[in-house]
């Protein structure tokens, strides 16, 4: 496998559009096979469109959460997109699903990883999730798991935006230029036909977003024109050979 | 002006050999012209072994201890070192001494900056350079200050490894390997004659700044083998490309 | 149901006493029905006092502290007492409690619930309670979980003064008033037997409670002139019409 | 002096504008009389575009940034705006200031105050002000400084939002809603002629942070249909009748 | 000088009696000579009482206020008394007062010094104080600075109990037991006759820090049974010989 | 039982050695009884030096790290060391374990108890190991957890020194002079075949402690002359009889 690799953990269906889908559209383009896991389809808790039409179940849901994320994936130039239908509201993360995760992580062997905020009071699903990751990050590590497989170096774990950020503790050190790629994202954004309310929500934060990258690229004094970008928190210190 | 430029304030005479010294040397191997400021001599505080001699003053310690710096700096390739002399324990950090850092700041145009941590209960030398820094660096940017001149754009300000990190409530998030320098940094301590039992505190410090490169760069999976590194922690949002 | 709720949850059966017993008096009086959930008699951690009587036993314990809690509760004009008996030391938080706690907040509908701080190093059954609230909270919020019930709304969850609060890392934003309903806190604190080394203690925390009320309400110069208080910690945001 | 009032310290010209217009108009339509003090014009370092052109020098820039900030006012019904004309990049706050700002404070007597964040690393001027405004509260409030004037009460302190939240350490924990009141925000952020750019980041703002008040006032269960809002973070404790 | 010695750092007159009048107490009775350090008297801010008397003038307060300090001092069996007489709301932080403190501690020689809390929005003559207190210390332990003096080793700072400790973010790692010195402690406190409304709240907080001490000490199974106690947070580590 | 004990819960069988080796032999030599018990051998996760040989097996590696645990306590002069055998990468922290580590905490009666850091996002089997630790630490104080036996007090709980400290918001606040058995810990350090890339990096580790024992026991004015030391962060308050 000469390509490079990212892997997107998202705890429920549509999350990774909003949060990760300019890095994802944009590392597609640049050549990266993307690798997207929903652990589940957000069918019990973000879902509440569907279930106000009468006589709805929850296998019809679910279908159709697949059905919106496979075409949000295929917009946005996804390489893989894996649903390990784990439940919602709460997630079940079991030890058989961490395993499969700790698989699919070695499989892709990801240059680097992206997940949810560490905390969420309003969705804990979503940091548990992050706890979750990082688990399977060190188990994927382990030499004496599976051995023989080609066990994971150290690939960094950004955080993507989550909604409400300063009530989550969120502080994007990383942002990041989606402007080439919008057009994918936005397009993406629109897949997702049961949260219509956030489509323009998650326009703006691109947009401001991208004032931010320009205030930090140089500010009046030649900051890069970025239109639309995205913030992401790093878990683990860089490695550089240049400052 | 074609090269790129950094620039690092240190609030005594000594404290960019011990805490920057290898980014110094590393960024002049590449090209950089490197400033370096020293606000004082760290005269009063941070010479006790001259001031344990019989008979010894003030501007004797001075000489001393600039003669110290001024071949640390030669060591280090460094490009210009600047000699501030405002006093020590405390700083004297005052508008025209701030002023003279804007002029400074604006002559260098830096790609990036380097000072000290934002907290430190031992010596509030080093916590008030970081805030004289971050005025002075936000003067620098503002177009009524001297207009005219060439305003600041948004470099990064790295605050460099403290002494006592986790008092300091400093967090590196870079680790630069700074090995194929590490002969220049070493000679450049040795400038010290009067801190001498620090010498192998920071060689220690700088073998074991690697060993968390390698963990952070691939770790048992193919780590690079840095034999000596530095830390920093990094002010403001990184602006990218790619992740 | 015309009238305001509320929704306690304690991880052992005196919690609600000594933290939020005015809150809970205070509001019963304005007309709101306050449900008291205790996940645990607190049998086998907070009953020190019975264990040290010869022959005891765990049911005796239960029924002890029971008929303390129940009474407390009388004492306080709680609409509705519930014991989930998932034991102590620690508890037993299971997937089928948290879909029990789901039913009753349902089913209570709360204007604003309250429960224990985020960290307790001294006792980890609390700050898993609040783990477990938040959960339990998202989940009845989630328009797939036994559909055609009527979905939680948003309330707000206050976080109720933990012993020894700066080792919790707890910070009360919000200081209740409550006076005129100390001498029915006070009934209900004595009926606590097993832990009467704590009446005078919750006194002095309402009395200084109080003093903190007064200074953040006009202090010197026209605070209000509360005798008895209550702090609490807000979770989440307040939406408002007025600052 | 009957009705209600409420104080504003904006460190430049425009501060008051992006981060509280809506929270000053609201206020005023209920009848407060809102006093804005503009600590500078930010005349050196708010108004890059003014300097850009030929000739500009230091008076005629205060003197255009104070019309902006008059016509703002004006737009938001603001019963008084003071001009402190104290410089900028950095704010000189002189203990003469400090005593004018006290004077100020009493004057007013608010019901409550508005001002910047705590912490502002790409702007010292801000978290400065921040410092001023907690010291001046203090003097206001001592029965020793102008013996005879009526002291200060204990009003709360509230911290607008800032420019990039999270690098700023902000927290929201109110959520005004100013829907009623947008049109005249809008109108003043128009105002600010020399700073275009900021107008629709403002007013993406104000829908998002409207997002976020409906999240927390009900979220798809009835959460109210705010449609523009701005967030703050209290300084001190609130003092309730009811939770 | 062979006996053990001790520095207390108070901003205003009152408050070594109220947040370390037992550990003065205490360490006087085991041979410590304990030195108190009044920067002020608190006469403008802490002098509610008096100010409210017709007529009164500020030296009147001061006199007043001084006078129950010393007789307060006295009480606690303080070796040595000094008012720097700054000013009050706000403090005149000098660099003629820093070194007048840096000469005070040099002859003090104190093996351990006491001081406000970090943080005081509320008064920030407060946490100003500790800042000055950090800086003097650096001083003291300066060769350079009076060349020829003893200089200062590295005594621990201890930080005592601020008014509304979770605002502070204070926290405590350190209670006293003070039992056998509450009398001393009581009669102290009530030497301040304009702050009667205090005594109150400082006899509770003394007693709820018992308890604290209690159950840190052993708890049910033999906590030591202190019945007065006093918190304290250290700036810096501990060196031990056995943990 | 009339000497002391203490009690260390190690993750993986090495981290003991690494972290608290000198403790372990100081407080040995002290007359100490120091029980270790390791949850895992650190099998897949912590030896990946033995993976690496053809043909290992998972038996194998368990052997071969207890023997080096063994060794190693034996080095350290441990009165008793436990393997828990629950497996690593992750740990399985059963009910069963923890009732298993109440069993032994109750057995020892530790004066202080030593552990590892709150937070390490590298390896969550660290920071869940805390997490447990605190939880039987609760268990153990109940009374009616097997009653009639005796019941643990309230041992401070040290977290030990982790890697990349400051990654993992470890702050020591208690630095521990082991110079006297630093022959013992380096012999300790030496039974761990598997990891000889890290003997060198602890003895860096013990000796820059020691300059941070220096520096906080009198500095250049008569700090102890400590070559070796290890820092430790306190969970819990002290309780003290002078400070």
């Amino acid at each position: 496998m000469s390509s490079k690799s990212a892997l997107i953990v998202s705890a429920h269906a549509a999350d990774f559009v909003w949060r990760a889908g300019g890095a994802i559209a944009l590392h597609a383009k640049k050549g990266y096979d993307v690798t997207v896991i929903c652990l589940s389809y957000g069918e019990r808790g973000e879902s509440a469109k569907l279930w106000k039409q009468e006589g709805m179940d929850l296998e019809t849901v679910k279908v159709a959460r697949r059905k919106e994320a496979e075409a949000a994936a295929k917009a946005l130039d996804v390489h893989d997109i894996q649903f390990f239908d784990l439940g919602d509201y709460p997630l079940d993360l079991s030890s058989e699903a961490r395993d499969r995760l700790v698989d699919s992580i070695r499989a892709v062997q990801p240059s680097f990883m992206v997940s949810h905020s560490l905390w969420d009071p309003y969705n804990t699903d979503h940091m548990n999730t992050t706890r979750f990751v990082l688990e399977a990050r060190m188990v994927a590590q382990a030499w004496g798991h599976n051995p023989g497989e080609k066990v994971l170096g150290a690939p960094q774990l950004y955080l993507f935006e989550p909604h409400q950020t300063e009530q989550m503790g969120w502080k994007p050190d990383t942002f990041l230029d989606i402007t080439e790629v919008w057009e994918k994202k936005r397009a993406a954004i629109e897949c997702m036909q049961g949260q219509e309310h956030l489509w323009d929500f998650y326009t703006n934060v691109a947009k401001n977003r991208a004032n931010h990258f320009r205030r930090n690229s140089g500010g009046q004094a030649g900051g890069r024109k970025a239109e639309y970008a995205e913030g992401f928190q790093s878990m683990f210190p860089r490695t550089v050979d240049e400052l």
